[in-house]
């Protein structure tokens, strides 16, 4: 029996083609999905994630988290304006919540926990232009630990997209047939659908795309 | 300069020593601390936490967390009763959430890194009756570099009763001048103010006044 796999979802390009990934690894019948309605500001991203579970035919679980917006406001959660410089005197992109990725695999893992899920499916990537500390894999593998030993229950984060440019992962995306389900992703910041095609989001999708030699689906 | 240090704080026995603990090592005047509204059966826990908060001449921030309900209910945010026994087939008391000290350090953590502090202090102990896996050190080690990597910031979490037993914790409070505080704290499962003296954390504390050979000042 294959294991089952709890795929970090929530409804972007990375996290569907780590979807897919996880359909094509596992079996559609051993994967389901998890996406988090913590404060973001564009709820079209949860509108993509249903509509891309329903799609893949995964179940998906949405789990709120109210503890964001409580820790200080941020382009993501507030109604500050992104901006694209390093705003903050670390250095990190002011779309940084200190931690969320540590939140969201520690909640997607007790979620696994509680349903005898093992193996976790995170799209971070090392290779992403942000440089968010939690996306890295010394980071994972650490948390992988931590996770493991404080639920007595052992854990395993894969991230497909770890070591994968934008190119790569439009490629890798292409050839697990995720393309129909791309197209119903949200990458926009300003939560635009159509996407605005100006923000740092838009401007790195494309760019993948335009890399790849392939037209976004998303039109 | 002393390093400012952050307290999860839950107005019981042990982090009400430890924040007496930070306080002697820290200053008063360098220690906050940090509580959680995650929908506890018994928020009596939270006004003890703020009156002794308030007793101690610390600031105090309460952060909702919503998700653990959403997880699946249990002791202490359900409305089971609470059992003694190993209720779930983990051998695990069933008041577990899978991983809770695991998101309470790394919510802190968070809120600790928007106010510049490095320093975490937790009441977590080995020694515990409970086995909670989330209260090893082992884990707690692992933590701390998960999180110190996720967040690209240095953070020492310090758990100064690990080792302790319930009688050597009563000691250290009675050697901080803590007993004042433990008055107004709160440890009984049921909620009951004055305690039940019947639930098995009623019985735990009066366990560790009885071998330290002090009255509770609980009354």
């Amino acid at each position: 029996m294959k294991n089952k796999a709890l795929v970090l979802f929530s409804g972007g390009q990375d996290s569907t083609t780590c979807l897919y990934w996880a359909i094509d690894k596992f079996g559609s019948a051993s994967v389901s999905a998890v996406a988090f309605d913590y404060g973001q500001r564009h709820k079209i991203e949860l509108v993509s994630a249903k509509k891309i579970a329903k799609m893949a035919g995964v179940k998906l679980d949405i789990l709120p988290i109210s503890t964001f917006s409580a820790l200080g406001g941020n382009a993501l959660t507030g109604s500050e304006k992104v901006k694209t410089g390093n705003a903050k005197k670390t250095g990190l992109p002011n779309t940084f919540v200190p931690g969320r990725n540590l939140i969201f695999l520690t909640f997607a893992a007790a979620h696994a926990y509680t349903v005898g899920i093992h193996d976790l499916v995170t799209g971070v990537s090392e290779a992403d232009y942000s440089g968010y500390p939690d996306c890295r894999k010394g980071t994972i593998k650490a948390l992988e630990t931590s996770l493991s030993l404080g639920m007595d229950y052992k854990f395993k984060i894969h991230t497909p997209l770890i070591n994968l440019s934008k190119k790569k992962t439009v490629l890798l995306a292409k050839k697990l047939n995720a393309f129909p389900a791309l197209a119903l992703s949200h990458t926009c910041y300003n939560g635009k659908r159509p996407p605005c095609g100006k923000c740092p989001a838009c401007i790195l999708r494309k760019k993948g795309f335009d890399e790849a030699g392939l037209i976004d689906p998303i039109g």
